[in-house]
């Protein structure tokens, strides 16, 4: 069986350590793994497939030889390297939202789009976290017919900030239960029993960054490019994974027995009708798998052609890397 | 000037409470305080207008001599003690739902819909607190043009489970922070570091009680019988302040500028655009007082006559406690 060189770029962050993980658990033929990232963390050894691997410090000339880089890092980082990726011939798989809306570039959720990942083997983005899980929720009642337009609340937890997310609402229910003083940088207010309603930066029409990831996104994976979507991005106490409240509205009114059937049916969801005694899903029955939970879905009582559900995520895998490893996956295995 | 004697009807709770410390900071003129509990909590003395006032046993004969009795008590208890007070002669304002659909109770509050308290001063309800809350945010934009319909998602504190909710979570987050088992009795899961997507008991449509109230209680409250509603309540782990994001349809057009001006405008609501730094408010910035913050109006983007806001409001204040002590507040200003 041929194996693989694999870089991932970002290796130390929380995003970059799952995908490692991911890697192993999904036994991909790999060759040579090289961890990426900054200087700083050069040097860093990785648990990898029983034993460790060194972390070394990214440049341009890192990429040489490897079939695959998959990226973990931010924007500027992702934008500075994908050059130099594009150059040494390996395919970049990315979590960043650099590319995301280049129609160059697939944006690929591999249950929904896979396909796509064909197109253009160059460099292929990874969605936003809360629009895979939403989607993934979704996607099943498009195949019955077209969504016209959505209205979602989500209920994102902390690790979609990263390490210091996590680290930071740890810590501030540490402060609260012990006492002590509550310190946020991370968060622009206290998240430990509080919520924020506000992640990434303001557009011109009032909506967060974050929030319209939702349409722009949704529009390019469920190849609904008329796609309409109202989405507030709330930020909640939550340790890593995503829930969302989603209404959708489609051209065909579909029952919601058809709708269930197909959420069941569809690869990589799993629909909630009986967990611990619950008719429903909580972000924590997701925590550490790629399943994408759905329950709750009800009429929406304001539009005939309307349902309404419940779905989480985990956000570090599933939203992140969990899909980007299953796109290479995908890739690799047409290959063979 | 006349004083009122006022009894307190599950004075022990955390809504009784609140009611009790309520009734001092508004001054109301009262004449005899009678605070009323189950038997088990009978001779608990509790602090009111600089002395002790010694909580007695609920019975029938409670009530004799009571102008107003507030009730903080669950449905059963309300619907048991409700035909002595009314015998009594006192008016009985309800927190509980037993009365809340009766035609002939007032659903009332009082910045909106005050002048409904005035048609039938027998028994009073007031609503459920993400109602009161969601409505005190849209009220002012109903009067621009009524509302068709809303779809909301709710962030609800653990206060609405009373004092037992707030302790659950205390108790969770103090495991989670030093270790120690996680427990849930009030709870259908663990609340800390989760959030659970269902309140109340499930209904035949697969809404949960709670959500049905929005749309039910609405259309009395804000005089729109037609008015529909698509609720999701879901609990987050956040004290005792809840918070809703609403999308709502207009009959007629409303712009942004417009809907700021009647939020700003209405009475007993904060329009935020300046708190700390942000641009939106979170629950913990309306902690213990009574104005509900509302924030992030924008367009709606999926309808036309759309607008979609965030709002924050204490709930064991002005969703509880607050505004029964405002119905009596309004009903002893109309008798002076």
């Amino acid at each position: 069986m041929k194996k693989y060189n694999i870089a991932v770029l970002g290796a130390t962050g929380a995003v970059g350590r799952e995908m490692l993980k991911v890697i192993e658990e999904y036994q991909i033929p790999v060759g040579t793994l090289l961890p990426l990232a900054s200087a700083k963390s050069a040097g860093t050894e990785i648990d990898f497939m029983g034993g460790k691997v060194k972390v070394q410090e990214a440049t341009e000339e890192s990429f040489q030889g490897m079939d695959y880089v998959l990226g973990a890092v931010q924007n500027p980082m992702s934008k500075k390297f994908a050059p130099a990726i594009v150059r040494s011939g390996a395919v970049y798989i990315d979590n960043s939202s650099a590319f995301r809306m280049d129609p160059d570039v697939p944006l690929v959720v591999p249950e929904i789009n896979g396909e796509d990942a064909f197109q253009n083997k160059v460099i292929i983005a990874n969605p936003n976290c809360s629009t895979i899980i939403t989607l993934m929720a979704v996607a099943g009642i498009a195949k019955l017919s077209p969504i016209r337009s959505m209205v979602a609340c989500t209920y994102q937890a902390v690790s979609g900030a990263g390490v210091n997310g996590t680290r930071e609402l740890e810590d501030q229910m540490h402060a609260l239960a012990n006492g002590g003083e509550i310190v946020h940088k991370t968060f622009p207010a206290q998240i430990a029993a509080n919520v924020i309603p506000f992640i990434g930066e303001m557009k011109d029409n009032l909506y967060t960054s974050e929030e319209m990831k939702m349409q722009n996104e949704g529009r390019r994976i469920l190849h609904l490019p008329e796609l309409l979507v109202t989405c507030t991005c709330v930020r909640v106490p939550v340790m890593r994974s995503h829930s969302i409240s989603v209404t959708l509205r489609t051209e065909k009114k579909i029952s919601i027995a058809e709708a269930n059937e197909a959420i069941r049916a569809f690869e990589g969801v799993r629909l909630i009708e009986d967990i611990e005694g619950r008719c429903y899903p909580t972000p924590l029955d997701t925590t550490d798998q790629d399943l994408v939970y759905v329950g709750r879905v009800r009429d929406d009582l304001t539009d005939d052609h309307g349902l309404t559900l419940w779905c989480c995520g985990d956000q570090v895998r599933k939203g992140a890397a969990s899909n980007a490893v299953q796109i290479m996956k995908k890739l690799i295995e047409k290959a063979d």
